[in-house]
């Protein structure tokens, strides 16, 4: 099977000028079949605020009302991924930007109103998160999907879905690379890459020298076991090892910066299945 | 050859929520392969007054700084691209919202500083448009386009192009839609069909029964020569029929709301060469 690297960056790398230009530069530079799946960043939540648009919360959960949907979406769909993909383009990358509506490549669920227990009222009150999308590995068309990547285009994603009624919705971006790379490891030997602010996973998360260069899921338990792994970064790698559960090769956990080490396989922290 | 329409709506239809509803259910049902371009209208403005940027004007001409190409990214890129994509998708057609910068399908080129005669200065000055990109013919890639028209997309643009250099660019929709069409003639039977709020070339343009169904250009040096032809429509009349020069096989004008006439071969003033 050919190789796919599905790489994910997130807001603090879309938010510094300069990171996202060497960000660029290395993702360019990667060998062979490639999808990149971005965030947001703080420029939707500025936009937001210049137009007196309130980020509306409940229970400590954001929801997104329809003119923070048309916010994340000019944002994400239009002024971050039509840059990112000038830029790719400027390296010789042949970027092709897209939300999950373009070509019904990504069709979620809006998420339906869910009961959270409210302790300032003491009882259950209904939750609706708005314009918010849910998927899995079967949201994704592989067909469409594959035909951009055989026709040499490499796919740019927003985290912008849609329901396949004519409704835009906002999505996760972890969720979306992750349900991509599940649903592509059937044709491809797939590498699911999450760019994030640290080195990978660290033994001591203030000491960036202590990372963890690999784990499988019997050394995972051992060191959730211990308490070595920091708490933040556990629904992350439980999530990371559920793919690799469905048949993913791989996921690397790392810095953004040290994405041109990663075609050495010496980039971040490697998950992998038990030989 | 395979037949092509190309498809360019403006600010007109966009504006309207409901024009714009019935415009992609007709759009939606046209036959064989097709492209739409998009313009703006007036939500960037808004958007742009919202947020306290000021269009810049020089002698009389709009000037794209930073930030208004910023908003015209989002709006133009973002919001109208991936709402009509999400409502095409909803009628069955398999949209994919695109701007020149993806896959480089089109690569403009910065608008130099012009020398303007101003009347209130009495002398030439120079005049900077800003991010305002020009293209012609050649500035297309019919190969990428070829590949996902084949691959059974439907390509939907906003006039959102890049100059190859990383630099996003503002671009004429009108323009984009004639070089398109030009292009793409050499491999299709292409039609170019220009959507506006007119029912077609009108002999009075007071009058919407008045419609001329059908101009050559020989009938066109007559229509002009009597004065017929309303100033406005001069500039539009004479791209059209420079684009049939160059192998366009007709270009239809007329009126968004009566699309779903087309197939029939009945829609607005039909522009066609000298038999």
């Amino acid at each position: 099977m050919k190789a796919l690297k599905v790489v994910k960056i997130g807001g603090n790398v879309i938010d510094h000028p300069e990171s996202l230009q060497k960000f660029i530069a290395d993702f360019a530079a990667l060998e062979g079949f490639k999808i990149l799946i971005h965030g947001g960043g703080k420029i939707a939540t500025k936009l937001a605020e210049d137009l007196g648009i309130r980020s509306q919360m409940v229970e400590g959960r954001r929801v997104t009302d329809k003119e923070s949907l048309k916010v994340v979406t000019m944002v994400y769909a239009g002024l971050i991924n039509k840059n990112i993909v000038a830029g790719l383009q400027q390296k010789g990358c042949n970027a092709i930007g897209l939300s999950g509506a373009d070509g019904n490549l990504i069709q979620s669920k809006k998420r339906p109103v869910k009961a959270i227990f409210s302790h300032e009222k003491n009882e259950s009150i209904p939750v609706d998160y708005g314009f918010v999308g849910d998927l899995d590995e079967s949201s994704i068309d592989k067909k469409g999907l594959n035909q951009l990547l055989e026709a040499g285009f490499i796919p740019v994603f927003s985290a912008i879905t849609h329901n396949g009624e004519g409704q835009l919705l906002n999505t996760n971006a972890d969720t979306i690379a992750s349900a991509m790379a599940v649903a592509m490891a059937k044709d491809y030997d797939t590498s699911l890459i999450f760019c994030f602010e640290k080195a990978g996973v660290l033994r001591d998360v203030e000491d960036e020298s202590s990372l963890i260069p690999s784990i499988d899921p019997h050394y995972y338990n051992e060191l959730k076991r211990q308490g070595i792994i920091n708490d933040g970064m556990i629904p992350k790698l439980d999530n990371a090892f559920e793919a690799i559960n469905k048949g993913l090769k791989e996921v690397y956990v790392g810095k953004a910066d040290a994405l041109s080490s990663l075609d050495n396989g010496n980039f971040g922290t490697h998950l992998i299945s038990t030989p």
